[in-house]
């Protein structure tokens, strides 16, 4: 069944596995004229790649990615765009081991029950290394939502225990700056050294921890989103869940409001609204949405991770003929303690998909595109 | 954008508005052969019935399913499977005051914004009462499951702040009888007490309360779900959040994940896993999925509902000239204080919709169907 | 496998077998603000209708078409458009012969063996009552065709031996009020006689005979069609062999093109092209299309309908148990001599819906959808 | 739009412009378990490659195809196959002049319109470079029908005027060695050397001839192909009508059938229709499919290709002012004569790729897979 690809309108189609020669992405559905910055894309897989600083894992990937197809003088041309990135520290032997065992949380378990093989080098498919397309392809996304004057946001909200306690309000004004220049995305710099606190001790007892990612989206015009199963929220919960090791998601005030009342809950309509100027509503419980569509309010959310299942621990498993054994996985203070810091680029890219694809859903709404303002019927 | 359809190769589209003449489903992709008990799809409708109880609306609708094509001698063709289901508590006078205001926590604003006509009519395709189209396209897959030994469930997890306090261990036995015969759908007596009387205070006060759905599903066999984009925990993610209402998503231990370390989040793999025999893990912290694909042990989740929008009290808001006005849309004691009660059979059949589709598509992953167990390789 | 929808972005579902309670149709994709004309959609229905005249089946049905959803106050709302038609002349009785028999030329063999069921009466969902769905949908995308300047024809072009002469540059200029006033959608009136002639003889003979219908589309502009797999081209053909009885499809000069030297069927360009003028270019042996694409001259083709498989002559096959058996399955002078003449609207309707759907994937071609002229780059 | 995927369940997407450093196709949905055998992948690549002979353009390209995932120790894993090949023979200054003018029969005018850009290299995206793509996952489509007793023959069937003029019956047996051994995939000795006569005067006047192919498969079950949309002829249909070219698609009598009586074409059973054994039908006018699903008997049919666009005399066109120019695109002797011979491994890699997914999407038609034989109702 095929089930490596994502969107419908951007869409984007993945390949490769975590020990082959290479990994790539094909975009399809890119409207034609728009200028692409490699630059940036560079730069977003540079902050997901892995090396990145010492409480990520150290095998260490170039991550460049080479356009092979769809862009013409600097600009995309309506053609697909295939993006390849070369795969360079292939060590093999060093997973031999996991051939014959049943790795606890991994995934190589249900993919030799479902296929009846395994490319058990490295995670094969299943291996978070996947996620780069996902960023190459996110940062295209980007692009186009950049000219549309829309922005997208991802940051490390929650580290194990340790929680981002900031106001709901300031969710939607993420210091930019700060996110960008911490080493683990969060925006708090007391927060922050709390978190490598909890990181390092981990790490040091061969241990990971979870995490939660924060997403937003600011600038989307209200409409965006189709009703009844492709709501925007529908879209961005799948978007998530697809990334390796989430468990969890949230939009607007998420499992809060199931604790309110409708009284409070609900956000009050302002004038705004109309005059299409921000803000539409006095609050933003929402999280930008209703019924499925924006209402030009941000949009926000949240993605919990669990801890990263490779750890530097002995764990107890079975092998493939049923006996009991004891292995161990990871070097201690060379695993990657917890997955949701390199989420956070990942995170971010779903979104700007999710985003960029119903964007370009909006121009199918109406007869007439350019009218339909509140007041028109 | 066709938007209206849910599914892949168990494939649904629904139609229809609160206040047309009927609403249906066209169920396309069931596989010729199986028995349809329309008693059984009935059942479920009648679970979600409004004017169940006193804590639901009490618009009376029969919704009596009648099946117009698919079935012949009482068994499915393989064409498609086409369910109406008349409309007949119309009062669409009683909804022309909301014709010129923004209804807080509304879609018609965003509708509005993105169509620039409204079916304003008791909230028009945008009403709760596309549920029902679910949840009669829900029960033949639950059909379709109980022929290959799957079962899915549902029940109140939570209602504003009562809280299911059972250990996690239990979710994944439910009493059964307990949940049909409780009026919210609630596993335990005391519990059930204790939501009710929040229930009524709500009620009295015209506001109304969030909750919490669980849902679990029983018997899968492991390999169901595909890697990457279509993982059947993002699939179910998919699912949750387009049913009205919802504002959150947790698969196996959540949200609480991210507060775990590894070493204790991780399943241990037993025999079973081998043998082909449960348990297949010594714990199930991960919700019976991983790689995105089942591992034979239950699955298991939970769906946050925001409370109703609509309240029996003033609220602020504007109108289409952007005039700040006060709306009382409810009459106390009669509007649906906690949307979620309704929303267990919709959760249910919406698991039952996303776990028909992997089991279809999960006769597409090897070169010989019936060959393949662990060992093979 | 769900196969019962058309479409892309604008998109229908069918369903109904010849003898259940009703057939349907539902669009999804449909954008807001087109009024609805009941009257055209009626007027394309009674065009299929059996019992219409003397030379196709007498089976009467109104094929009263019911809109029950997607529209409000006469305009689209986005929401999908739910059609249902009632069966009304069903007689199962006369068809309970066909259970045990193998029908030459029909579908009941290839069903049993795929589904191990089959709804026998009138031949269920492989019935062509199946295309008055399509027709009511066609006439829908024609509507929306109409609002954009585009027009849709198709006429009886051969009939058995009989074959329109007429140069192809006449082709694309149909005389629509000889069409439709035709009992036979035939242009020509002397041509209609001969035609009439022949259909005499096939029908006192209890044979049958098969034919070709022209299909053609005015005002489209340059663009429309995607490349590679989306062809206009590509997609019309796949609408054509749809449609029951269809054997073969043409483009343009067809295979007539493939007797042809290139630089004779090359059409060369005028400057019409550059100045957005019409002729594009001086001949227009392709057909409109380019690379899949339209170029603004016409779009037309042919559609070849194999002879009516129902027929009143004693046929020999074999029943279910595998012996030998001689069926008689018509009344002469009661059946349907030539399936091509009801084809004509069917044609129409697709491709009516096959550019409905090229008109809305253009408006995602370019990042910026009104500019973009030849001169632009 | 995205359009550049092909299939449902054994799904292609392909990418890549003519003058780009690379092309390449993702083949996505590819059962585990099946050995891929890269050397008959390389022959079929070898078929369509150009500079085979005097007949074809003189462009060298080697088309080494390479895997770059989806493959483990020479096995498919389920997981998406990704096949690159190098341009090589990338000479973009011989097509600057092209930049300026319309091209007669040619894309860059409608891309132009549609786009707003245009990779005028060699024809970009428009190119039958992408082609190549095509013939690779089409011979691992061919890998997966061999592997169930299924095998796709094409080859020329007429080239100009000159015509096959072998009776219908013939064209299931096709002698596959003198097939393979033509230089222009020609089944018949005397047919060739007319056929070759033909090629050489329109090479040597500089212009360019049509033709017909025509394919097979042999070896399908009953039951392939699903109903209503998703008939194995509309399939087919859409496939051929890809191919740049292509004009006309014909299934079994095609066009012929136009000119029958039902009481000839309908095919008569046989009792080996309810024994499974073959033949199914005394004759096979229908090619094979009924009500759009296969019979038991052999699929056939035919594509035909216009005569080539780019040819070696001056052409009157127009320039991006829309002035009147005379080109000349090629070099007398060095263009391609006759696009439908390269075609011959194209339209078999279709075919091939369209029967792969009516086989697994037949593995979806019944409650229990294996059972339903015609007797079971």
């Amino acid at each position: 069944m095929p089930s490596h690809s994502f969107g419908s309108l951007f869409k984007m189609t993945t390949w490769g596995e975590s020990h082959g020669p290479s990994i790539g992405v094909v975009i399809d559905g890119m409207p034609a004229g728009l200028e692409i910055d490699l630059e940036f894309i560079q730069t977003r897989l540079n902050m997901r790649s892995a090396g990145r600083n010492a409480y990520v894992t150290p095998r260490k990937e170039a991550d460049q990615a080479v356009i092979l197809s769809g862009v013409f003088e600097g600009v995309s041309t309506g053609a697909p765009i295939a993006i390849q990135i070369q795969n360079q520290d292939v060590k093999s032997k060093t997973y031999e081991a996991q051939k014959k065992h049943l790795r606890p949380g991994h995934a190589n378990y249900s993919y030799l029950k479902k296929y009846g093989v395994f490319d058990y080098r490295g995670g094969g498919r299943a291996s978070a290394r996947e996620t780069a397309c996902r960023v190459a392809a996110g940062a295209i996304a980007q692009l186009l939502l950049a000219h549309h004057g829309i922005e997208v946001f991802a940051y490390l909200h929650a580290l194990g225990g340790v929680q981002n306690t900031l106001p709901s309000s300031h969710r939607c004004v993420p210091e930019r700056d700060a996110i960008s220049s911490s080493p683990i995305f969060c925006a708090d710099q007391a927060l922050e050294a709390e978190m490598l606190a909890a990181l390092e001790i981990a790490r040091q007892d061969g241990d990971s921890l979870g995490g939660v990612v924060e997403f937003c989206a600011f600038g989307l015009p209200a409409g965006l989103g189709d009703p009844i199963y492709e709501k925007l929220e529908a879209r961005l919960a799948y978007a998530m869940l697809s990334i390796p090791a989430t468990k969890s998601f949230e939009i607007g005030q998420g499992f809060e409001a199931t604790r309110m009342h409708g009284s409070t809950h609900n956000d009050q309509f302002l004038s705004g609204a109309v005059t299409a100027e921000t803000p539409v509503t006095n609050s933003n419980h929402a999280g930008g949405i209703l019924g499925g569509i924006s209402t030009g309010m941000p949009v926000y959310g949240r993605v919990g991770f669990k801890p990263t299942s490779t750890i530097a621990k002995p764990q107890n498993t079975v092998d493939l003929s049923g006996h009991s054994v004891k292995i161990d996985l990871g070097t201690k203070g060379r695993h990657d303690p917890c997955v949701a810091i390199r989420g956070v680029p990942v995170v971010q890219a779903m979104c700007a998909l999710v985003v960029a694809d119903a964007l370009l859903a909006n121009r199918l709404a109406k007869l007439n595109p350019n009218s339909g303002e509140l007041n028109d019927p």
